[in-house]
């Protein structure tokens, strides 16, 4: 093999971004505002600070700014863990046979496991700052809930996570890591909230969902004192926070002197895919640059591909603000049999729009092709990926292969955005054959589609 | 804080190193040879040929040869995991209030999640260059099964894995990891093998042992057509490849300008230990340098602190070679309390020799010490470490705080030589309270020490 790009570029921690990029502040139209359920007006701040700690809701609604700078104490915790490694996948090139050459920025090396600790890190210095004592999220999958503990212990919060029933009962390990952080774990619904006492009783044996962990979390932000809710995903804030894996990506590329032609991740609520793509898109919007960039969604929950772009509750309990958003409806929920994470109604907001103006591509995978990717991607790479980021990897392949069949030498650069390490019951049914693919059917997606909120009437 | 260090090290992938250190080379008084286990003579290279593969087992007899080659497939895959960081503890050092600096090897970010996959790419790349089609090997904790497993997939090797079956019951997930990665993973005792078949006929109900599942490999590998046995620490070979830790860490530690005063190392079988001190001992042993090195081993499993120094069984079965070790007796069983690995009865030949030079401390610690050690760890810098690294950490602990009450600013290294994320079954039990200690009385090691085998009459 020709190596004369490192397998592994790491920059040094002096290169660490010393502020995060915002694309709104590169959009011409920007991503429509949160809408206040009651009133159907924009939030103001004052409202959402009841909620959120107020800088994140300064940086919330902050559309102008390109470049909010990290503070001081962030950047050293990033740098126990960062700059991750912008990795050339040789490996995986020689299997496919592919003239393509394949990057991934690896964003798995730290115990949560995922990208979410550079949010989580965030948001958990910008509670201590303003004299918060105690913090509550939701967690599905577990990441969030991780990264978020691992802050917690880091500055001093008491943290209290809403962990969806089924994931806490199937996911004790997970359970038991942001314990050792230090948090409390809650299934979800409990009985330690009105709307989930309401959950509960309306159905009852229910396993839980995201939308109700949300809700469940909020509730009890606002009833505890001196508390504050975090999001994980979804937010203007936390695409925010993200911008430091592209903005390290870009700076790796240019190190390397190579210019990627298509650039891909997996979209759940969209965090990690925006914040890859942030500086790219800004590359883009300014007319310096272009690049084809995918998201990648599952076929069981497909938002952008085959959802609605319409006002829409960001929770099942529609107590949180409504955001302007490609949506399968707030009470829309995956098929049980859908394994990974990315199983949110809806979608982020900037990236909403920046799909809505055609800035980026987006395409559905099945998940038995996922998870053949997934095992393709451990065997000849060494990293067992998460099944969220093996969507990117699905659909890298996908393009490494066309490259193949066209005979073109692309640059592919792809986010492989956390390890699997506590996903192993969804890679062994894979491996048990005991796997299948859903898809939710017209007449499904229209029935949720006629529950969306008046206010897009 | 002043940072003038970052937090982590990394080499570049050219700085690797390209050649393995052999301590015995070094060494006046050599370790004591294998001895076959019928003859009671000193193991010919023909004899362990049967077992294990070729060039391993002239890398296990070579006393002389300072560097070998390490090759460049090996280097290859080696460029996907490593250098790996040396990490400056600032977090911890600051949570500890000490003059101290603490370093640490990190050896984690890898899907094996230790050390372990140093040598098992090294040994199947052997037996592949060999023509060999079947490895096979045992497991307990599961991380060089699953480092096995890994190497197997990358060069097209099947194999198999003989896991313990408490293990294999306790740690589905990990099972799931190696099965990924294309492995077959039986519980051990099992009906597969003349060994397994005696034990559970004898031992009914048994959950098994890593002797046994050692026993149980060997007999496989022997019996089945174009197969060899592969074993992930204790041996000469098996330090050898490990010794990419300690000659990284030395080029780390050259590069920043820092001089070691206090090495720290976890002791199982000795492998991570072994690999992490290896050129730190090479200096001590020409006389070039100085260091005070401490082996860390569990209070349940004392083998350095409280064994014999004897030949004695590396297995359960009696079928393998005999070997002069610190041993508690190849009959013994730590605790079923005992929580992490480090549970062999033995200690690697070349660092029980090398403790009987007086060229290492050791010391045993109880296992809710070692918790607390590794949740402060946690909390503080980010990462949940292996319950076996752990044992490294409480004692680098012990020795900031010793350096506290002294004043004095010594430099510390240990080992971190992988993390938890399967081992939260015993996370939990410390976080619940539901931990104890367990020391075996002089008594119990008496009644073992009986057992030894006459050769050291």
């Amino acid at each position: 093999m020709n190596t004369d790009i490192p397998y592994k570029t790491y920059l040094s921690e002096d290169e660490l971004p010393k502020a995060w990029y915002n694309v709104r502040a590169d959009m011409k139209q920007k991503p429509a505002p949160l809408l206040n359920p009651k009133t159907l007006q924009p939030c103001t701040a004052a409202e959402l600070e009841q909620v959120f700690c107020r800088e994140c809701v300064r940086q919330e609604l902050d559309n102008d700014t390109p470049y909010i700078p990290i503070p001081q104490p962030v950047l050293d915790f990033y740098k126990m863990y960062r700059p991750s490694p912008l990795v050339r996948a040789y490996f995986l090139e020689k299997a496919l046979g592919t003239p393509a050459k394949i990057y991934y920025k690896f964003e798995g090396n730290n115990t949560s496991g995922s990208h979410k600790l550079n949010s989580a890190i965030a948001q958990t210095y910008y509670a201590k700052a303003q004299g918060i004592s105690d913090i509550t999220t939701e967690t599905g999958a577990g990441q969030w809930g991780t990264a978020l503990s691992m802050g917690s212990a880091f500055f001093g919060l008491k943290c209290h996570v809403y962990m969806v029933k089924c994931s806490y009962e199937q996911k004790p390990f997970r359970r038991d890591v942001m314990r050792t952080y230090g948090a409390d774990v809650t299934p979800s619904p409990s009985m330690t909230t009105e709307i989930g006492k309401r959950i509960n009783e309306e159905h009852p044996g229910t396993t839980g969902s995201l939308g109700c962990a949300i809700s469940e979390a909020v509730e009890r932000a606002v009833t505890m004192p001196n508390a504050r809710y975090l999001l994980g995903s979804v937010l203007n804030q936390v695409c925010l926070h993200q911008s430091v894996i592209g903005l390290e990506t870009q700076a790796a590329l240019q190190k390397l002197g190579v210019k990627p032609d298509v650039i891909i991740g997996c979209a759940g609520g969209g965090s990690n895919l925006a914040g890859l793509i942030a500086p790219f898109v800004g590359e883009k919007l300014r007319g310096e640059n272009d690049y084809r960039i995918i998201a990648v969604e599952p076929a069981s929950c497909p938002s952008l591909t085959r959802g609605k772009y319409a006002y829409d509750f960001c929770d099942t309990g529609r107590v949180c603000p409504l955001q302007k958003m490609y949506t399968l409806g707030a009470g829309f929920i995956p098929s049980a049999s859908h394994a990974g994470g990315l199983r949110y109604h809806g979608m982020s907001a900037m990236l909403s729009e920046l799909y809505a103006q055609g800035l980026m591509e987006a395409r559905s995978v099945e998940q038995t092709k996922v998870f053949e990717a997934a095992v393709q991607f451990a065997r000849t790479e060494g990293t067992l990926p998460a099944p969220e980021s093996s969507h990117a990897i699905r659909v890298a392949i996908d393009e490494a292969l066309r490259c193949k069949a066209e005979g073109k030498a692309e640059t592919i650069v792809f986010g492989l955005s956390g390890t699997g390490y506590f996903d192993m019951m969804s890679y062994g049914r894979f491996i048990d054959g005991n796997m299948s693919d859903t898809i939710p059917t017209d007449d499904e997606l229209n029935a949720s589609f006629a529950q969306l909120p008046q206010v897009n009437a």
